[in-house]
């Protein structure tokens, strides 16, 4: 059986990439970082989520020697010029600390009126080969952010963002509806007839 | 005697505003908001930092009747798509808190490599009089954000900022060198002439 692997150690992430994965390409294999011991931290020097999604495929082919699927994703504030951006998820100096993340963006805004407070959810999501085949591609969910944090689902800011059409904040969707509309959701259904192309055939 | 009303209340923003007008308009007597009893919180809800010297310069003149010179300043990250910006004292979500905002900066470029550390220091400058007159300018001062803070002098993300062509930070630069190359030097420079012109003739 193929074996493909998903290039995150990122528990909120992988639970989404693989359950988006594992039953939509059947006959490949979907393995998590949590199945590569002693898998050393990847590289994120890349100045966009595109590069930084490719460091990352690149890095595990490199390491595992399997096809290799990553993500590179964040929240792109209209107010901040597109930040946080690469730096979500070490927006507040403490890398994946969600509460202090989300804090933060919450008190740079506090003075931004609500005409003001566009925002997107981007994700670049990127496939490479250990032939060096490599594909990458990027989706966006636009929505606002809101005065406070409003829901538990998800990770990251979630809880902040309200998407563009819904009145629930992403982290009041459950996963398959976050799923069907998401920057991530958007990005791997986009990927997988690469994966598809590339592995299944 | 004609008086002009500098309008800010940071103490280190209003020395040096008053180091650069003082002495340079004759016949000009140059008062700081610590001179005018309970005067109400500048808006600061602009969308640049030309905004926001307007803003601030007009609320001045509306409140006091004085012609008003008022600035916004602040430091555009090239890695941070020109960010903090307008929104450099509160950076940290704590509005004037130097330490918290520079750590968080240093924080948020520990991952950017140095060839990616440019910066400028902006400052837009403006003089509004009571009869509608209005004039804003803007100037930039480049430079790199260092990995450590150093020197004592200035205020702000002074001790973070090496301009460029020089070996020391902005922060252990004396006054009267950081006044001929600052941005804040620069654009107040730039606006003598006018102030003369309108209030000095």
């Amino acid at each position: 059986m193929t074996q493909l692997l998903l290039a995150t150690r990122n528990a909120g992430k992988l639970a989404e990439l693989q359950r988006l994965l594992a039953t939509a390409v059947p006959g490949v294999e979907v393995l998590g970082l949590r199945d590569v011991p002693e898998y050393p931290e990847a590289p994120e020097t890349g100045a966009t989520f595109e590069e930084n999604a490719l460091l990352k495929a690149r890095e595990a082919v490199r390491y595992t020697g399997l096809p290799s699927v990553a993500d590179d994703s964040g929240i792109a504030v209209d107010a901040l010029n597109g930040m946080p951006g690469i730096l979500s998820a070490r927006w507040s100096g403490r890398h994946g600390d969600d509460p202090a993340n989300t804090a933060l963006l919450l008190g740079q805004l506090a003075d931004v009126p609500d005409d003001r407070r566009g925002a997107g959810f981007v994700c670049a999501a990127a496939l490479v080969l250990p032939d060096g085949t490599e594909r990458v591609l990027r989706r966006e969910w636009r929505g606002v952010v809101v005065h406070e944090p409003r829901g538990t689902n998800g990770f990251g800011y979630d809880p902040v963002f309200l998407p563009d059409g819904l009145d629930r904040t992403s982290a009041e969707l459950d996963a398959a509806e976050k799923d069907a509309v998401s920057h991530r959701g958007q990005a791997f259904a986009a990927l997988l007839p690469v994966v598809q192309e590339l592995l299944g055939g």
